[in-house]
């Protein structure tokens, strides 16, 4: 039998969907979830983008220009304006998600063998695509002290060699929900520039930043012009993972022609996707007001809920909708699994996101799990009702060890 | 500026779209352009299937499982075995288009400098997703005098090296037409059981076989269950192109499990279009039987067409719907633009996708296109009439240059 490849043996597998098959089973036998470990909202797709593809006249569904509708770009100009950036319609190609601008970006700027510098913990999927490119992770611990806020420049420089090629963040971030301020993404821009470095930012989450903090994308930063690309979304923002559109962005027209060549050897993105992409641009900026507000009201209820649970540690995030805390658990694979196999609360449980998913470093994240706010307040508060009693009760409980890392 | 990726470089721009500027600059000037060049057919998708989008209950437009909706997955066994082929819903991931399932297929099965060996003129998209990988294609030529038939295994042979893991084949084919015979898959059997390799087919176009020919599914050969992986679309089958509707299938449980983890990375295939999908499996076969009957015809009536056409040569195709002809001309290249850019019959021209793109071998291909009967008769009859009249007139006609390269 011919054995499949390295990478292919090297891919981790997803730390938000690989305890799947043990939810699978809970479910089999009755026990209702509440799943937290992924960020799939439960809040309405707009029902006007939903009925543009219903009402949509399809005789042929036929591929579309492999950079995506052009009426389609060219409104999403005008999107990226209300954020201070400007583009023009050539600067940005749709994609099947961001996952394929993820992939996009780091096949068209970087080889096998050359390196991406990513704070950790990081979107635990960055790694599929760096290990099917054959690409280099280097992180760099981001610490749970800190709020998980950019690390210090040094510690940038110090990991930079001659294979050194980009700086990857996610802002505001998945997993952490730490939002980036201009003043970080200026010490980026020094690095970048010194270094001669990519910038890439994925910043699918940009509509969701909590206590006033402003947002700033990094295409609004002077001079980066030929730095930075973009991976984008509408998963997110409008409650749409399921459509798989997403956008590359970039100012430097050699990332984008060469994107491109990736692009068309995959034809096309998704018609059907792209004709809801399109009509999202027209949903009024109530449905994200509302939205926003209601994460935000989750995003207290969370907080408010884990504060009040022993030896747990989780910085208030500012923005996306993903928590980051620090449990008093031996193994957080084993206590997520844990909680789906083993544990039940008035005929429930709870999934997380184990913490090591999301950090490179081996041996990092073990008392961390990542929660996404993405269900009801109700449903929120039963999970977290779950959560708290299987703390009390979770076998492999080590409140010293977390007291001896928080003094270290 | 930081430079762009070296594989992004290699990565050869579509021959099927890299026209697309001059067309629509032609189109621009009020010039009718028939597109050969592209397998985008006119038939329309099934009716049934779109209703079934427009009809679906859709609130949260969600992600699916990664390997596709299980009930879509089930449904397919079902559709596998029309074709006598055995499989499990677990034996297949469901992908976004065959683009997909052959990015997963060369990314789960080969590293960085593994080799593929792939009989030419191939489909070019092959290219982008092997350079992606850093996968070496290793081309072995398929001759227009023998109807682009399976070059002799000796070929095979003599290019097999410590390095080789995979054949692909396209059965039928794109770019060629050419059906291979069960025995043809046989000699392939034995060469890829002696040398331990992967044996991967496109069978896109299974569904369109002519002149009562038989179709034999390589998944239908005993004793190659761990060596073939096959990348499979709703594309062409259905018209369907724009859903990017795929899938990779595979016995080996390996194969498929490595393919599952790419597949996690970027969460699901879009939804919108697995539900089109799942509703294709419920079309009557009269949907596809008129196809078959209308590409026949065309089929007819392209090879008469080029038959009365001087020093033009071109195998009759016995599967999908292209013809790979051999015209008199000097350049494919520069004849396929200048058919956009300077000439114009009747107030129109025709787009084919010169011959070049579908080699490997740098210099063959220089006096062959390749032409996708996927319009109406009419109006494949003018295309027709357009190609007749630009041989006449082209200034790089170069009979001589044919009738020499017949006779070596």
């Amino acid at each position: 039998m011919p054995n499949v490849s390295k990478r292919g043996e090297n891919i981790a597998a997803s730390p938000i969907r690989k305890l799947v098959p043990f939810a699978d089973e809970a479910k089999r036998k009755g026990k209702h979830i509440y799943h937290l470990n992924i960020g799939q909202p439960d809040i309405l797709t707009p029902p006007s983008a939903i009925k543009a593809v219903q009402e949509a006249d399809m005789q042929v569904l036929a591929y579309s220009h492999s950079a995506g509708f052009e009426s389609y770009r060219r409104k999403l100009v005008g999107y990226y304006e209300k954020f201070g950036v400007t583009i023009d319609h050539n600067d940005l190609i749709i994609t099947t998600g961001a996952s394929e601008a993820i992939l996009f970006g780091m096949m068209s700027c970087l080889d096998s063998g050359d390196e991406v510098i990513v704070p950790e913990p990081f979107y635990a999927n960055y790694n599929g695509f760096s290990t099917a490119g054959g690409i280099v992770v280097k992180p760099i611990t981001a610490r749970i002290e800190n709020d998980f806020a950019l690390p210090p420049i040094a510690d940038f420089e110090k990991c930079i060699t001659s294979k050194t090629k980009a700086i990857l963040i996610c802002n505001p971030s998945n997993p952490t929900g730490y939002l980036y301020s201009k003043e970080e993404l200026l010490a980026l821009k020094e690095i970048a520039l010194k270094h001669n470095l990519f910038l890439f930012a994925d910043e699918v989450y940009r509509e969701f930043c909590y206590d006033g903090k402003e947002y700033t994308s990094i295409l609004t930063i002077d001079g980066l012009e030929d730095h930075v690309v973009v991976f984008d979304s509408i998963s997110k923002r409008f409650s749409a993972c399921g459509a798989r559109i997403g956008m590359i962005v970039s100012k430097n027209k050699s990332v984008i022609s060469t994107a491109m060549k990736f692009a068309q050897a995959r034809l096309s993105p998704p018609t059907l996707a792209q004709i809801l992409g399109e009509a999202t641009l027209d949903v009024p900026q109530s449905y994200l007001d509302k939205s926003i507000t209601e994460y935000n009201e989750r995003r207290e209820l969370l907080i408010a809920r884990l504060q009040e649970m022993d030896h747990v540690v989780c910085p208030k995030p500012t923005g996306a909708f993903y928590a980051f805390a620090k449990l008093p658990i031996d193994n957080a694979d084993r206590f997520c699994r844990w909680l789906l196999e083993e544990f039940e609360y008035n005929g429930a449980s709870v999934m997380l996101a184990p913490g090591t998913g999301f950090y490179y470093s081996k041996g990092l994240g073990q008392q961390e799990v990542r929660m996404a706010y993405v269900l009801n307040k109700n449903d929120l508060n039963k999970a977290m009702d779950c959560l708290q009693e299987a703390l009390k009760v979770y076998p492999g409980r080590t409140v010293d060890a977390i007291k001896q890392s928080l003094n270290s």
